[in-house]
Formats: C-alpha cells, structure tokens, sequence
C-alpha cells in the first residue's frame, strides 16, 4: 500500500512502497513536475528555468493513490506523478562508486565469446525491428557484433551506419579505403599487423562506433581480432590496483600527422572514468601514442609499468575474438570500448575493406526507441 | 651549455639546459625515439609497441650537443633527440592540478568581449591562411566568433565548416531550419526566448561546434546571446567552492524524446574536468535537463543550490555578449564551452537561421597545422 508522507519541514517526501520507502526532495520534484506549466507535452522539453524554482522549495501536502503521488508546494503550487515514474526515478539508493565498475548494460567477455559471435543479417536488420533491436542491444552489451549478408560493393557500409544513425566524416574522408598504399598516410592502409587499438584517440571527440566492411580478401593473412577494452582494464586493476590508477588519473596524449594539413592532438587518459567511477571509455593505440606529459616525474617509470602490463593483457589470445571476414561481411565496435586488430597480410590475392565512422548516441537513441515500441 | 648525464643506474637522463636541469626516464626516451626503427619517417606513427620495450630500460652512456642529444641503452640500441624537441616535451615540471583551471590556449571574458568580438569576413576566410589562422585562433582562445560576408542563402553555412572540417550529421539533419513551427520537436522551432544553454548535452559525443547563419532576420527581438561557460562555472567555484565540487564530481542527466524513434539520453556531469582539473566542457540546458539520480540523497539539496547559482551567473547580462544577427551573418560556438540563448521574437517580420554541428578535431587540427605552415 503506497503512502506518502512530509520530513524535514515540507522538503522531503518519503513514499512508502511495498519494496521500501523512497525520498524525494521537494526541490527535485518542484524541478521535474511533469505537468504542462513545467513541461511541454508534445516534445516533452522544460518550459521553466532553474531561476523559476521558489527561493526555498517546500510541500504544504502530498497524497498518494495505489498510482498517483499528489502534492502542493507551499507557494500554491500543485502537481502530481505516477507513483510508477517516482519509482524509476529514485535517487534514495546506495550508489555505485568503486573505480572502473562496468556501465549499465554492459557484460565484459574474452575469446570464449568466439562461440556465440552476436551476428545480424543485414537484409534481416533491414526488414525486422526486432532482429534490429536485438543486434543494437548486442552492441550496447558487448561493443562488437558482426553483419552478414551485406552487398560486397563499395559503400554497402553505409547501409548498416543507416540502421541506426549518421556517418562521422573525418579527414579520411566519410569512408576510407583499407588496402596496401604505396604511401600510406597511416599504417593501417600496408599489410602490417596492428596490435590491437582503439581508432582515433588523438580525435577529441573521437568517433565512438567505426564499421569495417569486407569487399575482398583473398590474401593471405589479414585476420581480424576484437579485443574487450573494459575486461582488459579490470584485468589490470586485479594485478595492480596502482597501475590502474595511474591510468586513470593522468591524461595521455596522442598526435597524427600523417597528411598535409592535418595534426590532430589529444589529452585524454588511456582509461576514462565518469566522476562516479564508471568505465567510460578506453583509448590506446600504439602507432599514435604521443610523449605523456601529465604524469609527475616521480610517478613516471610506474605509468609505463602499467601501460605495458596492458598492453600484455590486450595481447593475451586469452582475450581475443578473431575471424576472418568474407566478401559481404562486416564488423561493428564501440571504438569507446572494444579494441580491432589485424594479423599482417601478403603474397597472392587482394584484401579491401572500407571502413567508416559513426557515433553512439544515435545507436542508442534507436534502441531506446526500439525498446520502448518494437 | 648542453650537458647529458645519467643518474639512477642509468635509468634517468639528465640533460643540463641554459634554463635548468630535465630529466627523462630512459623508459620515456626509448618508448617516443624519433628514429626509423620506432617512428615511421613518413607519417610519424610509431612502429613498435609496449612489448617491444625491453623489461628493464636503462642508458648506457648519453653524450650532448648544443642541438642533439645521443644515448645508447644497455641492450646496445642507440639513438638521438634535437635537444629543442625534448625541451618541448619535457614532463620534469610542476603540473598544473588545481580543479577547474583553464584548458592551454583559453581566456576567459564577459559582457566587455562585446567591443571586440572576433569577426572573420568569408571571402577572407577563404582566401587567406592568414586570416583563417587568426580566426581559428579566436575561437581557440573565446570559444566564440562570428561570420560576415556570407551568401545569406540556404546551405552558406557549409562554407563555413568546410574552412576546417566536417558537418556532424544528427537526427535534425545535416543542417536545421531554425524558425517557428506549427508542431515543434523542439522548443528551440518556436518564438520563445532560450535562456543560454549548450547544445545537445543529451547526446554523447555532444558536438563540439555549433554554426547558426542568419537568413532572414526582420522580426521584432529574436538577439542572440552568448555567454563564456568556462568563465560562468569559475565564479561559481569563486562563490560556493563545494557547490563547484558537487557540479563536477556528480553526474547529471540529459534527455531528449521529442520525435518518434527518437530517445536520447546522457550521463554526464554539469562540469566536466580532466583528471587533472583542467576544464573539458560544460554541459547546461534547461530544457533537456533530466532528473539527477546520480546526486547522493544527502547532497542533493546543496547540487540544486548549486545548479541555480550557476544559473543565475549565466542569466546575468553582465557575463552577456549580445547582438543581432544581419542576413549573411554567422556566428560559430565551441559547444562544450560557450552558451548561447536568444531573445523571443514575435510580430511582424520573418527569422530564420540556419544551424548545423561540427566538431572541434578538424578545427585544431587545421589551426596546428596554419601555425606549423602558414
């Protein structure tokens, strides 16, 4: 039985619930009320600014149905909320806040993930909102899926990016050509191997999703490896707590200019944490790591100690994904969290992949969307 | 005169400068070598990773020039430096650790910028390095400037990306018509006044730049207001030092719903800082501000206190910059710094604005590149 009562004076609601009670502040309330002098009902957006609250924000009343919380404010004001709303939305709780904990959503993985690859076929993706639903969530869960069944000609990549959202351009262009250059502006465009790396960290912001596609790949060699940035960095923080933090707490820098008229430079951590403690995003990439220059002298030599013992983990087979696409196949990660790589290549036949930017908000947006009307 | 000695068994450089003593790790120095074995020479990335580093970096002797440094490392590896390279990355220094303090290159300002706003004219823009350079610059140092001379026709505002980078595509298009709407998605299709506000803080990456050209303008009010963020958020620390703590060590949330398959969503502070204090961005809207549910219940009265007063610094006109726009005038905002709002409009006469996003990569990276190369 939902019952609603006034503490510390009218500025405190306490509801009591059958799972608990929840406390809201009347200033909360006043500033989220979802009625219409607070919130346009069509768009959903606030009609009042912070300035529009009263001075001191108390309630004079609350009263609570089976489902609706009503109150008055001591200016007069009244409004109410679906007592379903005030649940989702409780702040009275105990907080996550132990550094590097995993963000909502998200499952961390290693090379067993091999056997269950969360793959969607494009004509599928295309057709059915909830094959779509499902590959999007995969994505928001692992940072990687596959596709397949998509035309292996050029700027099929696009197609997938239009499942959920927008091309990032960059100065590679709105896609780029992955194959052996005579002078590649960047080491991805030759035969080399790349450890594995997060695209893009001297880019602020950075691309969050990249999408490589398979047109050709008949060489030999060329494998792709996927690597979970997040289960890498909890791996690093159980070994050595310090090392974690040093990644952490100290920015890094990353540079390219590799092209006339480019020189793109970063200052970020390798780890990023919300202020909270949360995982929130990874960047490491050894071909544009730059001198650090935000780590006390004394702490140096323990930064680098860290950062190979990462890079170590990162290397592990133990926590790679690896296959090798086929023509009409492609690949999708969140370059927040899950690093790529590729085996070297040579000899006979050709590989060419195009790849491409895109960015998070709209993956997610979509989902969202998707989650709330299939 | 230059002098290169080791100290700590040889896992220490120090090299004595006219301007004092730098030390460098012999870990640092073999990780950043400029030579051909780490460093492509044609595009500078990095050939090596971390496992190539040996277990144990240690110099074996170290000899100076007046413009080289030479060193060769226990495991017989040797190489040089251009003694100004590494007076340039020299990390052997007092860092900068106090929270809140400016990004490199920023100054802050308030209603008196208004005498002097940075202008660049378009057709100079286009045709001089020079005159490119030193807008850049501005809206490096400002994170603000305005556009003359523009065609005011629909699409001119992509001349203006395209002087650095590339349009950031969203759900509102490549571009978006500012104007009234009958049934607006968002508050900002209307005549009603904003208060200044970021753009977008429900989207993550947020776009970093934000481009709004004038086409038509002939209706009563409308101005446009900007207002330096980083500036706002340093007087709160000023004013409330705990409340500036609570803004940045507590995420908030942002959201927005306003169209079908439409739900984005954030989580990220009001005030965003580096590890080491440094200010990254800022993220504040009235009309998509979500409930704060990462706020401990203890502290949430002393956020709202904080929030408002922060309200009222960006609300005074004496943090302000005010004008109104003329058909052919731009005006372009760093997004993760400066707010911007607009008078309501109403009456007879017609406003309409263009606006679109870019992102600040393209930007630096096209200044870094005029300031190398002019």
């Amino acid at each position: 039985m939902t019952d609603a009562t006034l503490q510390d004076q009218g500025q405190v609601l306490a509801l009591s619930l059958p799972q608990g009670v929840l406390r809201f502040h009347a200033v909360w309330l006043r500033h989220n009320a979802l009625d219409p002098s607070n919130r346009d009902q069509n768009n959903g957006q606030r009609l009042t600014t912070l300035a529009d609250l009263p001075d001191t924000c108390k309630l004079a009343t609350a009263e609570a149905s089976d489902t609706t919380v009503s109150m008055t404010f001591t200016d007069g004001k009244s409004t109410a909320f679906p007592v379903e709303w005030l649940a989702a939305n409780a702040y009275d709780r105990v907080l996550k806040t132990d550094k590097g904990h995993l963000p909502e959503h998200a499952e961390t993985w290693d090379a067993s993930l091999m056997e269950r690859v969360p793959t969607g076929h494009l004509p599928d993706l295309q057709s059915s909102n909830r094959a779509k639903r499902d590959w999007l969530a995969a994505i928001r869960r692992y940072g990687f899926a596959k596709v397949s069944g998509m035309p292996p000609k050029p700027g099929a990549l696009f197609d997938i990016v239009a499942l959920f959202g927008f091309v990032r351009e960059t100065n590679y262009g709105r896609h780029f050509e992955v194959r052996t250059e005579v002078n590649p502006t960047n080491l991805a465009f030759t035969g080399l191997g790349l450890q594995a790396h997060t695209d893009n960290p001297y880019r602020d912001p950075v691309p969050t999703l990249q999408v490589l596609a398979c047109l050709e790949n008949s060489a030999e060699g060329g494998d792709n490896m996927v690597v979970d940035g997040f289960a890498a960095v909890q791996r690093l923080r159980q070994d050595n707590p310090d090392g974690f933090a040093l990644l952490h707490s100290h920015s890094a820098r990353f540079e390219y200019a590799g092209e006339a008229g480019v020189k793109l430079t970063s200052r970020r951590p390798v780890i990023e944490l919300t202020p909270e403690g949360t995982l929130n995003s990874i960047r490491f990439n050894a071909r544009s790591a730059a001198p650090p220059l935000d780590v006390p002298f004394d702490k140096m030599t323990d930064y680098y100690t860290a950062l190979r013992q990462l890079s170590d983990i990162i290397d592990d087979p133990a926590s790679e994904v690896r296959f090798k696409l086929v023509p009409g196949e492609a690949f999708i990660v969140d370059n927040t969290r899950v690093l790529h790589a590729r085996k070297g290549y040579s000899g006979a036949g050709n590989r060419w992949l195009q790849g491409c930017y895109a960015d998070k908000d709209g993956l997610l947006s979509t989902l969202a969307a998707l989650e709330i009307e299939p």
